[in-house]
């Protein structure tokens, strides 16, 4: 097998533009798609139940009485779980005890209290900071029903405190995967509807007779789920839309050249539009990862999915040096970003965008991926810039906290109705100086 | 001048489908305008600065030779500043100082530090916390252009550490509002474009030759803005899509009735849409409330705004005790709520949902709006159920950090490749296993 991977080179000219063409992804938008999606939630929202059955029946090709008896006993989740091999389940529990662990230190250390201070003259401000009451989460059936998503979606509502989680899957032809069963449990699901597609979406957003309401929407599917998340967002909150998987290498050229291929696989199996870029400041180091990879990829059992990726999107990109790689690191803000390189630490404080950064060469992103601890949503499409990892934070959320003091309101009282005036919001003003002695 | 405010009694039968209807509001979406933003957005994406001047020229009727010359030097701002009444200007220095320290506050308090832990192993997991790198404000022009908005939305980015602000603000007809340049100056804005509409959107989400491209779109706008920043949404952060205003008021009867009167004026006089509810267990102070309403009504300038927008959309409802008026505040997850009471306390511990809580009598909706400190940016519609106050964590980022040691690669990577393996994705059990001592 030849594999054919573009190499670009940052001091040819035109460099810029060529990593602009790498990077550059439109999602496109299907107007059938679109079409289909609003309709549909239109009909949940108006008749409830009754268009979730017919349109879980029709789609899925299932027979069921009622949207009741589409939600599944906590008994076979349990079953589900008891039917795993002992070392499968084993990992699957391990996996939740270290999400699980670095989730409650995220919870300590990125500001889930409320706060607040008091004024010389009594007033007091602050945020009151809570969790969400009901959290929905989407786990696609079939092919991409993966156990760990389940896992990064579940535990973070539940150490953030959220009330009830509320998961739906769809089961088509009654098909359904214990692995993701066993993970609901295991991640502390409450309910478990076996509902998909946009149907599923509008069941979250709008609550039917069976199904309640929830406040927020994670987790990934196709296209009409996607559609149909960023339809109901305002509704309910939304995770992100994510975008294809990406990883980003930077390798000093210290690391065996075999792991390096590896780690580039592993994002190129996920799909033909996932995208896996090396930066190296060294020709003959990604000429020895060439190799590699023309030697590994007939081994791989997803080889036509890894050719795809790497050859439609991939790139091997020779850098002046590991500052510079830095630097296009920045500006790519991948998802997945590894540093793998003789005291790697150094390179990694350089590094601002990124939604996951793996340091050294024996963190492969893979292990990310299943157990490390953080969580594996994460920003792509240089969202980075300006988002990040699924995490506690995404669970509660925050009220401001004002109680002025009868002194306090006379000195804001003569700001606010300036202000307001100049503004010609006069009912502000007055409503500031009713507070005021010498004018209320 | 009567004013025909609608009555509700939680008692009464069919009251939550009556409340519900209050509250029912639906964005209407104009397939014109729509059009029209998609338009202009691609072809600022297309064509830069010349698709950007001859908007700008077009639509706020200008002369201007580039787009160079529609940035406003900072001698401009300056003058700006100078030429303010000096009541005016040490009011918008104060409220500046205030919501300033406030967001100091947030900041200590909000988590906006990395942090990591290592693990027996030597393992390091954690976060690393970085601002943004590049923020933009839209600022509306005309009629709607706040000056204490240029500061809410500014100075959490300030206070964050984001390297650059950029603000947009139109100047139709070259008219431009002093106090909004001042308040970019006090709010520590870098630079200002005079710019708005569509084009602006697109000029700050892609960039174009004279303007930068920015991280992240904060701050209000009309339909065209809202359609735009709801369309540049992935390539840049936005911070929300806000609805109508929104104040509920919860008062045991002992508030004076021309105060409560007076703040649900605050919020009904900012347009037609605004939303003011009261919730009160005293049906005679009810009455005395409408007294005050129909006797201050005629005295304000705005009385025409606030007369539709309460009878279209306000209510006075009468509820059993204030326990019930939390419940039903809760539910309703008003933008700002004010809780006017003996002991308000009690019932703000009993609030889960709400944009900002105004606990006591002396707290004005309006003194929050403009000075206290909190952020005046809060969710509407519900969406406080889920979203947060616009604040310092809406202005940095986080990245995961993971460090494997060559001992956590062993037992982690057991556990990696067992569940990739499950899950279908070899290449990603094999880069883990490559870590592992035993196989790789």
């Amino acid at each position: 097998m030849s594999l054919k991977i573009r190499k670009l080179d940052s001091s040819a000219a035109g460099f810029d533009a060529a990593l602009a063409a790498v990077l550059a992804f439109e999602a496109s938008e299907d107007e059938a798609i679109e079409r289909s999606v609003a309709q549909i939630l239109a009909d949940v929202k108006r008749r409830g139940d009754a268009a979730v059955l017919e349109y879980t029946n029709r789609f899925d090709r299932l027979d069921a009485s009622s949207v009741a008896a589409l939600e599944l006993p906590i008994t076979e989740l349990e079953a589900a779980l008891e039917s795993l091999q002992p070392k499968q389940r084993a990992a699957l529990e391990a996996a939740a005890a270290r999400v699980r662990g670095y989730h409650e230190k995220q919870k300590i250390e990125c500001g889930s209290h409320s706060w607040q201070y008091t004024e010389a003259d009594g007033t007091v401000l602050g945020q009151k900071v809570t969790p969400l009451d009901r959290a929905g989460i989407y786990v696609p059936g079939g092919k991409a029903a993966y156990p760990s998503s389940v896992l990064m979606n579940a535990l973070p509502a539940r150490v953030a405190g959220v009330r009830e989680i509320v998961m739906v899957v769809p089961t088509p032809d009654g098909v359904k995967n214990p692995l993701v069963l066993a993970a609901a449990l295991i991640g502390g699901v409450d309910r478990v509807f076996t509902i998909g597609g946009a149907q599923a979406i509008g069941a979250l957003a709008y609550g039917t007779e069976t199904v309640p309401a929830v406040d927020k929407i994670c987790g990934p599917g196709n296209a009409y789920v996607a559609s149909a998340k960023r339809r109901v967002f305002g509704t309910v909150g939304i995770d992100m839309i994510a975008g294809p998987s990406e990883i980003l290498v930077l390798c000093d050229g210290t690391t065996d050249p075999r792991w390096v291929a590896m780690d580039l696989f592993s994002q190129a199996e996920h799909d033909e539009l996932a995208q896996s870029i090396l930066l190296a400041p060294d020709d003959a180091f990604i000429a020895r990862v060439e190799e590699a990879m023309a030697e590994l990829l007939p081994t791989m059992p997803r080889r036509d999915v890894i050719q795809r990726s790497l050859e439609d999107r991939g790139a091997l990109v020779k850098v002046r040096d590991m500052a510079e790689a830095c630097a296009i690191a920045n500006r790519i803000a991948p998802e997945h970003l590894e540093i793998s390189a003789l005291d790697p630490q150094q390179w990694a404080n350089e590094i601002r965008h990124a939604g996951a950064i793996f340091v050294g060469r024996f963190t492969s992103e893979s292990l990310g991926d299943y157990c490390a601890g953080p969580n594996h949503v994460l920003p792509t499409s240089r969202t980075a810039r300006f988002s990040s990892p699924l995490g506690v934070y995404d669970f509660f959320k925050r009220s401001s906290v004002i109680e002025v003091s009868a002194e306090g309101a006379q000195t804001l009282g003569e700001i606010a109705a300036e202000l307001a005036y100049g503004e010609g919001l006069p009912a502000h003003a007055k409503s500031a100086e009713y507070r005021m002695k010498q004018t209320g």
